[in-house]
């Protein structure tokens, strides 16, 4: 499929390897590290090279097709054995985000139909996870648009749910790019998104990659934005959503959520299926991944902080169900979100 | 006087010199800017070589002193015509802190009964500012331990309200050492404070100084913190406090007031009288600075954002007095405020 508004692509298959935008190094240098191995796709993962959920889906997804094509060139009888250790290293790599295993479960539930070599079924596999993803954002995209305002919309976005966290187009960013081309959207508000920057490294980059303008903010900052009336919609991404409706996201997210609903700004979250739990019965149950300390007591390798202080730094929060005004993915829009109206979007 | 519990001097006035301990180079370098000319004084404050309301006021004075030194030198007769411009200068340094009009005029209600040279008379008023700011901040030290409960109570504070901040030992951060001192806090969090990072490197270094353990986080992640019932008192200073009990303070404080009150946790001001400005009638009226967009465009001098994003960077924003439990100044704790307290507490 070939949309009228492609974004730019982080994961690329290519003659047998995997090449992932080394988005550590965004918006300054523009590197592909090209992998063969996938236990460096675990480990790229991990170190944040490529990051967002429905990425790390789509990259984890290829990373077994490296798995595979290792262990049937070593034993082609035994390649289903001999990859259950990437397998693990892979669903491992980091905790909060569904879709890793909601991706390796996908190309998990090819090896029973395998005869021989696995490596074209399973690369087939793995493109259909990421072409769908893109095809899913598209579909998101439109639908997102269609909750917002026809005109003069004001959005705050945290983090980056973008063309870089996903196959491409992106979930959050794909509703601002499709309300913004259809001239729905006034101003489009960054979060920072502190520690990693996110927001002022991969957002506003991505952003102004597709013309649209972006305005920066520190994350403290967006209380006093919503109280000058200047944001009329919070748009974020989610790395796992329970069946009733509880989100995670970004640190950050759950307290955009709760400013938000005092200053009657309305809230949305967009992500696809592939990242709803429905084995979750709500966001308590949630592992939220803690990440090192030096990522809030350094910056770019520098130590910013006094030395002897301690830090804490989890990667997510939890925002829960009645704090969200939309959850949109694929298959539709929920609005109130609860378990009843999320089982039965599912279903559709 | 002397205090049991002395903390850091950021300001000194010596041989007829300023010396300002420079907090933009905190806490990696610990150097003193030396100062003999009210311009430079007043170029330092607007550099944020020193920064906090009560600081910017007790520097400003000794700038007028150097000011009146140098006029006095160059036209004995003529001195108070002179120095109007350097008084006009340091004035419009920054907007936001009322401390620093107040001191200007405190400093300037002298110049009437000087016969001869002006610069004893107005070093010795200067000198008085400053040390009547220590022991204010003492006074609220004490006051603010009080209202906090006896045993095991986790504070939250914002940007530095410390020692770096004031004349010495601190507004937050000195109700903040009194109540450590009477073993009444089991832990201090403070944010990291972007863009300017107070927090991460004048705050935590303060605090360590005085060995007391200090756990920094994104201010992103204060709301998931109070979520976890991690936060009892969220303690901060503030540059402006107007006559309602309106509260201007650092970007992101009025974000932590709105959350606080969503969590059930208890929310400080702690303030000099020098700092409340009755001839405001609420916060609507206080200009609040906008600051340069390299500030969250670039970190340490280096650009962190993508090239061409847009930036919004006020370096404060106001919380209204519903949301502030306690205001605690020299002259008492007030609870609720509003402006009737208010009067009462300036009164008493």
């Amino acid at each position: 499929m070939h949309y009228q508004h492609d974004s730019l692509r982080a994961i690329i298959w290519q003659a047998g390897q995997l090449q992932l935008l080394d988005q550590r190094l965004l918006p300054h240098e523009h590197t592909f590290l090209v992998l063969t191995e996938a236990s460096k796709v675990a480990q790229a993962i991990k170190d944040m090279v490529v990051r967002g959920a429905p990425a790390i889906g789509i990259t984890a997804a290829y990373g077994i097709v490296l798995a595979a094509q290792a262990a049937y060139t070593k034993a082609p009888d035994q390649w289903q054995t001999l990859i259950q250790a990437d397998l693990q290293q892979l669903a491992q790599a980091r905790p909060t985000a569904v879709n890793l295993v909601w991706a390796i479960q996908r190309l998990s539930n090819c090896f029973a139909t395998i005869t021989g070599d696995p490596v074209p079924v399973l690369l087939a596999e793995a493109q259909r996870i990421h072409q769908e993803d893109i095809d899913a954002n598209h579909q998101m995209g439109d639908l997102g648009a269609t909750v917002l305002p026809a005109t003069n919309c004001r959005v705050l976005t945290h983090c980056n749910a973008g063309a870089l966290a996903t196959g491409g187009y992106g979930t959050a960013l794909g509703v601002i790019r499709s309300a913004y081309a259809k001239s729905q959207i006034s101003q489009v508000y960054a979060d920072e998104t502190r520690p990693w920057l996110q927001g002022a490294r991969l957002t506003a980059w991505e952003l102004l990659q597709d013309q649209i303008p972006v305005t920066l903010l520190a994350d403290g900052a967006a209380a006093a934005l919503m109280k000058k009336q200047q944001i009329d919609w919070v748009i974020v991404g989610s790395d796992r959503i329970t069946a009733n409706g509880d989100v995670a996201n970004k640190i950050g997210t759950y307290s955009l959520a709760v400013l938000a609903r005092y200053h009657g700004v309305k809230f949305m979250v967009v992500a696809p299926t592939s990242t709803v739990d429905m084995t979750l019965t709500d966001g308590q149950q949630i592992i939220i991944e803690q990440r090192a300390k030096e990522e809030v007591l350094t910056l770019a390798g520098k130590p910013i902080a006094a030395t002897g202080a301690d830090a804490w730094n989890p990667s997510f929060d939890v925002t829960p169900a009645e704090l969200v005004d939309v959850i949109v993915t694929e298959k539709g829009v929920v609005k109130q979100p609860n378990s009843e109206k999320m089982a039965i979007m599912m279903k559709g």
